[in-house]
């Protein structure tokens, strides 16, 4: 596939990628580097780059595959460090939540966006998983200039890692993904958000009883602060319009209750317990109880 | 402690304090009876009961304990069956989610309410999990009438299961709930019902790509239908003063979003990240990223 690649950003997800790398692919040489100094001690201490370089552009001399795996924030200052050194003909990649705005940009580089819909609540460096990817989906998003050989590269890539691999285009993916993940983000964040503003005794109160569901909400509102600050700034319009379709179905939910209206409750709880069935059977969720959780 | 009990409603909480005493407590006889012919015949299939009775009247004779986990809809029919059949002295408790206005209907019987804060989205009688009240709270809310000595053998009672207990007034039980369970339950559905109100490509979308957070919102929204029915019906003038706080505080938040302020959504983010941390601290939830999901 490749010989050597270059990991730039070493998150959960960076870090997950070594490992799947390093257990599941052939590829000779993964360099690994992160523009901070606490995460180069780990990358150093746990061995998740088979060389240990000083700078981005360092990083990727000679690499086949580029993958950057920061925010999207940090995204344009890479791009500008790395562009000189690049190897000729070699493939761009990232692992960003939103793709839209992000083409123009890199146009003049080799690039097939990708992002792998996958995660944990956990970050930095000591987070990786090497199963992280298995069974889960990557979708990418290549531009229309992108060369076939190239997608059929990242794809392969992916799927080494245990991923599946779907193709669209940057407005398909940024839409799903406002439904998917960044509203059941938003309105995570705002149930801790909503439960945090009473008084210290009720706060108590609300961790000891906190098994009664809240605590399910509490797991992805812990995520990473900086790559969801990010996220909700680059795709605000799309998750905008996620939160006013909520707020709306929230109204009509509540009229429901006030009516005390039982027939309908039982509609909407029958009609929800379908969805979950479906995400289980597509493989994308556990059936144990609870999460199977101890 | 008790020398016979009766457990009426065989669901995922009946059942699991079946198989939670038969491990745990010295208890000689254990009842179990459903109105349901499908959990009877499971009852018998699996050994929950150590007596087959065909009535609850006939279930709770000699009893010492006489513990109901029906649906509250299902509350006053039970009361009225088993009424006359009490051996004097017993105790009755329950454990019902909403605790305010069944004092009153329950005040000629020797009542001590319960409630275990714990469960899973399964329901039935094979739902049962024998550690279900291990580490959790049972909340006892005991009217001005009861024993002292009657509510300290229903505490051990719930204590015997593994479970901590706090006694407290209805009005503060259902405030709490309000907020920790029954209110993220409401967002819950609602959020699925959003998700769900897009047509059959974008469903096929969102359920491929679920593990992106959605997920994690469908388990209590897969939650036994009945129960939650009479749960919003009992206590939906609390449930809903706690979605109007959330609707505000979702408002809030939508501005932020639409203005990009990146400052103000890190602040949001970190804070809740405390409270997920304060909830592992109290051992309400495990550490492990994604919850140890596999």
């Amino acid at each position: 596939m490749f010989d050597q690649i270059t990991i730039i950003g070493c998150g959960l997800i960076g870090s997950s990628i070594f490992k799947a790398l390093k257990k599941k692919s052939s590829i000779k040489k993964i360099i690994t580097f992160d523009n901070n100094k606490s995460a180069m001690e780990v990358i150093k201490k746990d061995n998740l780059s088979d060389k240990i370089v000083s700078s981005s552009a360092e990083a990727v001399k000679n690499s086949d595959l580029v993958l950057i795996s920061t925010p999207s924030s940090s995204f344009g200052s890479v791009i500008k460090e790395i562009k000189e050194s690049l190897k000729n003909g070699s493939i761009l990649t990232d692992t960003l939540s939103v793709k839209k705005g992000f083409e123009v940009k890199l146009d003049e580089v080799n690039w097939i966006p990708s992002h792998p819909v996958a995660g944990t609540e956990k970050s930095g460096p000591t987070a990786g998983q090497e199963n992280l990817f298995e069974n889960r989906w990557t979708i990418i998003t290549p531009s229309k200039n992108a060369k076939e050989s190239d997608i059929k590269k990242v794809s392969l890539f992916w799927e080494t890692m245990g991923s599946k691999v779907k193709i669209m285009s940057p407005d398909e993916h940024d839409k799903i993904l406002s439904i998917t993940s960044h509203l059941p983000h938003v309105i995570a964040y705002n149930i801790v958000k909503t439960v945090m503003g009473h008084d210290t005794k009720m706060q108590k109160d609300i961790i000891q009883y906190s098994a009664g569901g809240l605590r399910d909400f509490t797991r992805i509102a812990a995520s990473e602060p900086t790559m969801w600050r990010d996220i909700f700034i680059d795709n605000s319009d799309l998750i905008i319009q996620a939160i006013d379709k909520f707020s709306k179905n929230l109204d009509e939910f509540k009229k429901v209750i006030a009516d005390k209206d039982g027939k309908k409750l039982i509609e909407i709880f029958n009609k929800s317990k379908e969805l979950r069935k479906s995400i289980i059977k597509a493989g994308q969720e556990t059936d144990k109880p609870d999460f199977g959780r101890k």
